[in-house]
């Protein structure tokens, strides 16, 4: 094994190698991550996910990175390494691939939750790789290695990347369980041996910087679950994240201890149950996982659900059971929901809807004010902190944040001991590049977002939101006008059709009112002989315009459309 | 003056009359507070507050309370009291007094307040009568007392409605804090009076139902605020809601202790602190207050800013620093930025994105994650059930919350003792109806939501929103076509016009394929004789939306217009 110990380290410094990090996600957003590594003609990619829409991207699935720089470089891409299978972190997979035929390399259960999503879009061929942690692979010029950390999801590892430059060990997501579901601690050792030997740089997931102390233990979920299922005299619902699969197996665990049995609503929570049984990262005892119809049969006090839905998207089963819109599943007065998470910025309105729906439907709802109900998959502060001691950086590089939380991430380096120089707050598609000196700044790449809309990838952009922005909120005029190619002359119309603007049934006179505007401004126009249907379409436009602001202080999309016979 | 003791409370029960608590606002949700209380002839209205618009109200301006069951009952409607100046509670007031001259009673403030508005809405001649705490008043045949409490606006009050029936006491919102920034602490004496001599019925505030504790003190808002002056270097701009005229107060008070002049950002900040100032509500030391473009001339570290934008408000003060588009103020590095206020539920990304935008400007921000820089203006749990201990009501009406908040409040109330059959969780609408036997819920009348769309209350209803949410999703597609009234022949067109669908400069070839598809659809009809317009355009809208579909999985909104010459 290349290992390379501090005096190494600085030697390598002398040398004239470069070593490039180029963030192309995950820099002042949570979500769509994907680092660049370059050296030489070889570029590494750490991650490659998606992210979801921000409220003002109007009618948009998921957004991706850009990958022109990649596609520019296409020959030197060696490979795409996972760090665990979240869609913030795998996602973009299927749209990058599409584009980019390279091996991809994932812990097992990173790897099948891949290939479900591969399948969906119709994807063959794709190189996967299964690494364990403390395996190593070579891509490239590079030495990769899986290393053990805990997270939200089993299989998650950090990345030490060997270059001839230094070593770079990217966290990934992670947190400090010292008592984990599974049993598999952070690999301490690895990591504290790779600080040992000299680490050039550390990029460190920046999620939880604002919290201090320490993230509780994924087991404390498990001794709620206890507390509630112990109370619950009927039958309980639990929703949570489909892809945390300790929180599943605790569920499970309990809903036997208490002699329950289980079943599955909502098709992401089936897929992911599927895959981590199949792939052994779930114990399910024989008999407990039952139908959905066989739980309806069975005694309300017999019964546990496990359901998606706990960040109340709109289509998700328990969204639908909240608003008595689910097939096979009514809530009962009676019923125990327990929702084991914390809303994500931007859903907390949702879920709180979905509660008070619960609620007025006479269930008794476990919800996040309650303690102990949900557990982050990030590190507090003390972690962060027992992370920078375990590697001991010389470089340090603050990931997966918004820009308040990489900035007071970099804070907390600072604290630590690293001198603020070697601390470096990036932007997606800088350039970090690593030569003799140390680390620098060194340009900048194209980088930014790809909005996905249906099977459109990138065909929606700023005007396309403009105008969707401007429909949604005063909606639309159409004025219609046919007029004679010879004469000039208007031979029909001005209609006006209205979407989304008013109730017509009660704005008749305005309507009325408005198209006589319409009418006048054309006479006006053919009067002074104006033949230009630009300029036409503009007066129309103005005149219309002015009017509806006037009468209604709104502004509605107005467009004017000319059939010439 | 009348009270009623226990007994003469019982005997009130034995006549045949009717006591009636009708909410028209404020249950199951946040915002447009108001309630109706009938006895006989005579309606007396709590509060009269707007709501800010769900996500899903696409273009609304404000909500306000559908007050049908008033208009229906004009004649009986005898005044409306006012609890305080927020706008939950006072915002409707423009919209219903222009179809309701009733009188309004309030405290000085909360008129004072209250007056620009109607100014704005070009409102003379309302009757608004100013009343002070443990004044009271005879509206109609209810006797209303004023009863101070605190909150986060000052001379806010509780009422207290004497009536034939018993004693109605509603708390408006407010918090036990028993160290105010003026000094005028909540009227526990007058509060126990009430309860020792029978309250019939309390309506408290739910907001901070499932917070446990104590709501902390405003002072201690003070403290913090004097904590990060002392450390500032450079300048300091206090961003929080314009109507904490005590958090004002203190950042003034800070201000002057660290020799700093105070400059007002923010148009709503300059109306609130002009009117408390004129009307004494917040003390200024002379010159302590400048204009904007004195400050900009001071050195940084003699200047405070206060502004408003503590929601991240798109077009406020602060958002507009943040964004580097405000007029007079420009975010320097260096500035100390306190946001004094947490995010409403629905606008924490607004927020976060704000605090981003002022860090990458090299600002340092403090907000909501440091302790002590806000308070809520709510009770907790602790100061709900004094507020019960103190009153002693015999029946309970939790007020000001969302369905769960309700729920909750109604669970405390029972472990107080109350019995549950005494105990009402309302909806708006909802008749809760007092007579000798006790309280039930009668009936229900006329409530609801009516939308405010600039000029426009009540023109947008539920299928203009629909249309607005599928045009901001997809887009539109206008097919025109132009048929000779005659023949009934295509003369001109189709033409096709879209607006946030595609980016048209990259779809021509989909564009193009779907005016085929419309030229095939025309033919089909016409050529199998159909001539109904309705037929045609639904057929072209069949064909063309299962087309797109197929190709981009996207539902645009399709308007066939069809002009006949």
């Amino acid at each position: 094994m290349v290992t390379f110990s501090r005096n190494r380290q600085e030697v390598s410094f002398l040398s004239r190698d470069k070593l490039a990090i180029i963030p192309l996600g995950g820099m002042g957003e949570i979500g769509k991550n994907m680092t660049a590594v370059r050296y030489g003609e070889n570029i590494l990619l750490i991650d490659c996910g998606l992210m979801f829409p921000e409220e003002e991207m109007l009618g948009i699935d998921v957004v991706i990175p850009d990958i022109t720089y990649l596609l520019e470089n296409r020959d030197c891409v060696r490979g795409i390494v996972l760090t665990h299978g979240h869609e913030d972190h795998i996602g973009a997979l299927p749209f990058v691939l599409k584009q980019l035929n390279v091996p991809v390399y994932g812990t097992r259960l990173t790897l099948g939750l891949l290939q479900g999503k591969l399948k969906e879009h119709g994807l063959n061929g794709v190189q996967l790789q299964v690494v364990k942690p403390r395996d190593a692979v070579h891509i490239g010029p590079f030495r990769v290695e899986f290393i053990r950390v805990s997270h939200s999801i089993p299989d998650a590892v950090a990345i030490a990347v060997h270059t001839p430059v230094g070593v770079l060990v990217h966290t990934g997501d992670f947190k400090i369980d010292q008592t984990p579901v599974d049993g598999q601690v952070t690999d301490f050792c690895r990591l504290a041996q790779l600080g040992e030997r000299g680490v050039l740089v550390l990029m460190s997931d920046s999620t939880n910087v604002e919290r201090p102390g320490y993230t509780m233990s994924e087991r404390v979920v498990g001794a709620t679950f206890d507390e509630t299922f112990r109370q619950a005299r009927e039958r309980i619902i639990v929703a949570t994240f489909a892809s945390n699969v300790h929180r599943l197996q605790q569920a499970i665990a309990t809903a036997r201890r208490y002699d329950r049995k289980v079943a599955v609503v909502g098709r992401s929570m089936v897929n992911v149950l599927s895959v981590a049984q199949e792939l052994g990262y779930i114990e399910v005892p024989d008999g407990t996982l039952i139908e959905l119809d066989e739980a309806n049969r069975l005694p309300k006090n017999k019964v546990v659900l496990l359901s998606t839905g706990s960040q109340g998207e709109p289509m998700s089963a328990l969204t639908r059971m909240a608003m008595c819109d689910h097939r096979q599943v009514e809530i009962i007065p009676g019923d125990t929901i327990i929702i084991s998470a914390t809303p994500i910025p931007g859903n907390e309105k949702l879920v709180a809807r979905i509660i008070d729906q619960l609620f007025k439907q006479g269930a008794h709802v476990i919800y996040e004010k309650v303690s102990g109900i949900h557990v982050s998959g990030h590190p507090s502060q003390e972690e962060l902190k027992l992370m920078i001691n375990l590697v001991r950086p010389r470089f340090f590089v603050p990931v997966h944040g918004e820009h308040r939380m990489l900035i007071k991430h970099a804070e907390l380096a600072r604290g630590m001991g690293i001198p603020p120089e070697n601390i470096f707050v990036l932007e997606n598609g800088q350039v970090l590049e690593f030569n003799r000196k140390g680390g620098r700044i060194a340009g900048r790449v194209t980088a930014g977002r790809v909005l996905v809309d249906g099977l459109g990838v990138g065909d929606v952009g700023n005007i396309v939101l403009r105008d969707r922005k401007q429909l949604s909120q005063d909606g639309i005029l159409i004025v219609v006008v046919t007029i004679d190619r010879e004469s000039g002359q208007v031979i029909a119309g001005p209609d006006i059709v209205s979407r989304g603007f008013v109730y017509v049934r009660e704005s008749e006179q305005l309507m009325e009112d408005a198209r006589e505007k319409v009418k006048c401004a054309l006479v006006k126009c053919t009067g002074n002989g104006v033949s230009e249907w630009a300029a036409i379409k503009s007066q129309v436009r103005d005149t219309l315009g002015k009017y509806l602001f006037e009468k209604t202080r709104r502004r509605p999309m107005i467009l004017p459309i000319i059939m010439e016979v």
